[in-house]
């Protein structure tokens, strides 16, 4: 089975929808991770942005960690995520972007140590959904910020409804989502792909 | 070489001693990550506890996820991170613990899903550093509320002369540390193993 048709069988299974925005999969992918199966994904986006000659996978903390991981281990490159919050041990430079969390409703400031990325890097964004885009235009600025070159975005499962990966899109940027989801509607999960 | 040394040579290399408490490893454990070293960390950790029957890996958000993650890979059995606030889309039961965090000064609540937890689960608590403890306890409250056994605590670096690992170890907890470092005083850093 493709790793495209264990994901959707894990979200028939296992996932809840908690309201017509909100899907919790948190059983496999973003509080408990199935790691067999994150191998599985990240071996995937490796072979969808074969030949992009990624250097970095960039993805912000915590949900998108573990298939930001799995990605470099597959691409062999090393994997930066953003802080949340600017630990007293990070001083130098540092890039920052600013997202506004759907499901915690706040506004946050992610931060990346200016160390790790630079105009010699070809980015690849990594993270667990795709919904408003928000934490992908924040990702976006901090890469800019560095001068280094995004090559696209993966991401496991997208909220097409939520028009945040059609607006990168729009913008000419590479959008790979592994699972596009077009409705929530009722409790029901439609599936585009 | 082994991972030990491996380790021990990226920490000569690349760590950076902030304080006489803090040494700063980012570019490969903790912000930026090496994947393919974090693998070798997580089989080690596979190696060290085979035999134990362990059904969870536990670790916290964020700097704790790659390890844990890979050593869930090795193992073959799911991962949990707590998380450090209750996200909107956690309902139902949930375990929680609190945390004095080190570098970042300040006490957080750490939570974990009832459904990922239960008295049938063997667990091992994974984490980048040990310093205090903190984690490490904070975890095993969540462990302990959960009904589940404790089968030991798996750390890349433990700060001996923070004396959380020693306390664990007075506990009769088993703790497995990679590298061992007796001082960081004068910008030294002193390896013990």
């Amino acid at each position: 089975m493709s790793v495209v048709e264990l994901l959707k069988e894990k979200i028939r299974q296992e996932g809840r929808v908690i309201s017509d925005d909100v899907l919790k999969v948190d059983s496999f992918l973003n509080h408990q991770i199935d790691p067999v199966l994150m191998l599985k994904v990240g071996e995937e986006f490796a072979r969808r942005f074969a030949g992009s000659a990624i250097t970095k996978v960039l993805t912000v903390e915590a949900s998108g960690i573990a298939v930001a991981l799995m990605t470099g281990l597959s691409l062999k490159v090393p994997v930066v995520f953003a802080k949340k919050k600017q630990p007293s041990t990070m001083d130098g430079e540092t890039y920052c972007g600013r997202v506004r969390s759907f499901t915690k409703e706040e506004v946050i400031d992610i931060v990346v140590a200016g160390s790790y990325l630079g105009p010699e890097d070809r980015v690849l964004i990594i993270d667990d959904f795709l919904a408003s885009g928000e934490a992908a235009r924040g990702l976006l600025k901090i890469i800019t910020q560095a001068g280094a070159t995004l090559v696209g975005v993966g991401t496991v499962i997208e909220k097409v409804f939520q028009t945040g990966g059609e607006a990168l899109r729009d913008q000419g940027i590479r959008v790979e989502s592994l699972v596009q989801i077009g409705s929530l509607a009722g409790g029901q999960i439609e599936f585009l792909n």
